[in-house]
């Protein structure tokens, strides 16, 4: 061993304590969510000066330490901000894996681990969307994979597109509901139809897209000369985590020879479990699906598949065919270059197998189970307080609701939600900046309400109460 | 700590002994560069299933250790196939506290550390550039940026377009050379453009774009109406490794009005060495360029930066106002959501931080120095040898050459290119196979060439000459 691979072991060794050490802290209720201080004194307090002169090796744990000092403590168990929590200690090493053995999932002979292993694991995540025969590819996350699928449906409906572009007069229109993710419009933007090309159908009481709606809409665009070609049913929306009614949906897509996608970025995990699948019932009947293991499976970022029924649509969008990379020899089963829209694509197959291996299904479905009971549980908690009341109830893993201080209840009902608007960005900011939890709003019928994510694992009964409690004394 | 803690922790430092131990097994040039078996072999080897009952911590150091017996050794010297070579120690557990600390890079607030780190590192390359004023965000990939840079070029020039879609009769048009890499016409085919929206620019004798032909396609499209809207000079090309004249270029999309945009995936990181900046004159005149520091800087894919010369123009053209991720009060500067094609978005800034604190400017500027001077010498070495010949000669990081073996040495000239092409493809297999080297080849001027990458550091002249006497003994 020469004395710079001793230092380099000798590094990576502090490395993994370290490591170790910030996974136990993060678990610990009494340590804050985060240390929170503004963007000037972070650029200060951690001397990111890139300096001229290296500081060596042994300047790297000092650094990786204040890192994870001012870091989002995401595992934390009062970590209910966003559709992640914490990450998985086997996925962990994947990633260390990845990083190590650094290389490109272009072809396979840059990639053979990674390729098969990515391979094996769309088609477990077909399987259980009901894609028998389906293929799919890693994305960089959910957008990316919900984007690929917009260019996938266009290429199908519009075949010319690739070589020739639209033709003139030809005026393609997309679906999603008013609660679906900004990156289903902002691909029909990337893909030159404009905002307008994507129509906003609305929503149920509980934030379920509403299939009459969805009907007389598209009939309408027909009316008018336009094109409809997609439609994207959300499984676990962003804000309210609900589920669109797929099996509905696919019924009125079907008729109407519109390419139905799924975006289960958020909701696909519930797959995975017996009890809760049933809120996709109908996903075999899509064309697509993006499901990110890096939101309620606990992989770190990123983990987003993009999977679709029938094979070779994405090479269809997408492909190139270039020599240099795919050489004319080249098996494109295993090759996966051309289904992607990346050229050098991360090895992102690693971190999950390892946790499918440590876990296996049963500890995925435990894993889940217990996120949507979590939800559940916090209903029930919040349903037994006065001054706290549910937004979209339904079964999902987000719970929003909005808080009343006492003080404000005997003013108009009319003036209710202006009142919880403000109360919601006053005690959430609070809690954020004290570091004891951090809990994310959003705008649901024009007011601010709370979102309680349920994707934390760690996150116990009484982190729950003790969220209730905190917001009333700030109320 | 519990027995879990205790496990996970011993699982860490296990974990980073074989990390260490590979690293050293990397850089013996007695290892082959890959154990190579086929993929359904190595679907066998790596007893890939996914169990229904999880197979605990305890299996994860054996899946580990598998996985790197069957990875490609992108470290080891004789790695010359692709446009990266390596990673660097420090990225690497810049790699491990990105994973163990996981969040987004959407808001501040969820990454306060990656968020900073990742404005300081972009406003380092932006002045190394010429943009003063600059700024940008990572993206997963040279592919995604350059697609950025097309879209904020498009909104430039058609500024209706995020909202409305082009209007009837508009026909962009974009230049790129011949041999400028697939995602810049890809890129148009996304925007719905298609493929015959990228014009093709000839190249001279080393693979430079030519300037007075640029002009001459400009002024051809604006004759029949279409609208010349974005040119990308590539720095660095994929096969040849030739930079584009970017000043000569510049004053031609200055005086027709196009966006110019520098691909300088791979060559970008020349801008690190006073001794080759040169080759990118005149970068301070374009609107926006790619840059990867996961090719010749040796940090773990995926680090691309997209850059731009003014702000503004990539939220003018990915921007949606998703409320329940950018909150009304928080400032654009701080929470870059809305300037990437992603939502949830890996923190790929604290690899190249730490890798920056550890070599400084000037270790950066060491390493490029010395891959661009490894594609000298092996140039040198070439012109030694009987039967091989140098293609696309140029100074660049990579060496194209063809090798005609003894036996064939008096068939007629035209026959050549033929020869040269069945003996590149059966010498460079062999030599892959039997992991001897890992050389890449690619077709230029319609016959395979082999394509030396200088991107590893770890090479040294003695593998140079190895590879040269390999070639000639299989020839």
């Amino acid at each position: 061993m020469t004395s710079q691979q001793a230092e380099i072991a000798a590094l990576f060794e502090n490395a993994a304590r370290l490591a170790a050490e910030s996974l136990q802290e993060q678990s610990d209720p009494n340590q804050p969510v985060v240390n929170w201080i503004g963007p000037e004194d972070l650029t200060q307090a951690l001397e990111l000066e890139l300096p001229a002169e290296g500081r060596g090796l042994g300047s790297v744990l000092e650094i990786a330490r204040k890192t994870l000092h001012f870091s989002v403590r995401t595992g934390h168990p009062r970590f209910v901000n966003q559709l992640f929590g914490g990450s998985d200690p086997a996925a962990i090493v994947g990633e260390w894996i990845t990083a190590l053995s650094n290389t490109s999932m272009y072809t396979y002979e840059a990639a053979p681990v990674g390729t098969v292993v990515e391979v094996a694991l769309i088609k477990r995540l077909c399987d259980l969307v009901g894609f028998p025969e389906g293929e799919g590819v890693f994305a960089p996350g959910g957008s990316i994979s919900n984007l690929m699928s917009v260019l996938s449906a266009r290429q199908r409906a519009f075949p010319h597109v690739k070589q020739h572009g639209l033709r003139e007069g030809e005026r393609p229109v997309m679906f999603a509901s008013a609660e679906s993710h900004y990156s289903i419009p902002r691909a029909g933007i990337v893909c030159g139809l404009g905002h307008d090309a994507t129509i906003s159908v609305p929503v149920d009481e509980v934030g379920r897209m509403r299939v009459d709606e969805l009907e007389r809409l598209i009939q309408e665009q027909k009316r008018v000369g336009r094109t409809p070609f997609y439609v994207a049913a959300t499984a676990g929306t962003t804000v309210a985590g609900a589920f669109d009614p797929i099996g509905e949906i696919a019924a009125v897509a079907r008729r109407h020879g519109l390419w139905l996608h799924i975006d289960g970025s958020y909701g696909g995990s519930a797959l995975l479990s017996k009890k809760y699948s049933g809120l996709l019932a109908g996903s075999e009947l899509a064309d697509s699906m993006t499901w990110n293991p890096h939101k309620m499976m606990g992989i770190p970022l990123a983990s987003s598949a993009t999977l679709m029924r029938e094979p070779g649509h994405l090479e269809a969008a997408l492909a190139m065919n270039a020599d240099y990379l795919l050489h004319e020899d080249s098996d494109p089963q295993w090759n996966l270059g051309d289904r992607s829209l990346q050229c050098g694509r991360r090895v992102d197959a690693l971190k999950l197998w390892f946790a499918w291996q440590v876990h296996g299904d049963i500890g995925f479905e435990r894993r889940v189970d217990g996120l949507f009971d979590q939800a559940q549980k916090f209903r029930q908690l919040l349903a037994e307080r006065p001054g706290f009341r549910l937004i979209r109830d339904q079964e999902g893993p987000n719970v929003c609701f909005r808080y009343l201080p006492p003080d404000q209840r005997d003013a108009p009902a009319a003036e209710w939600p202006r009142l919880e608007h403000e109360a919601t960005i006053r005690i959430r900011s609070q809690l954020a900046r004290e570091g004891s939890f951090l809990i994310n709003y959003a705008s649901l019928d024009g007011a601010a309400t709370f979102r309680l994510v349920a994707s934390n694992p760690n996150t116990t009964d009484s982190d729950l109460t003790a969220l209730l409690d905190a917001i009333e004394a700030k109320g």
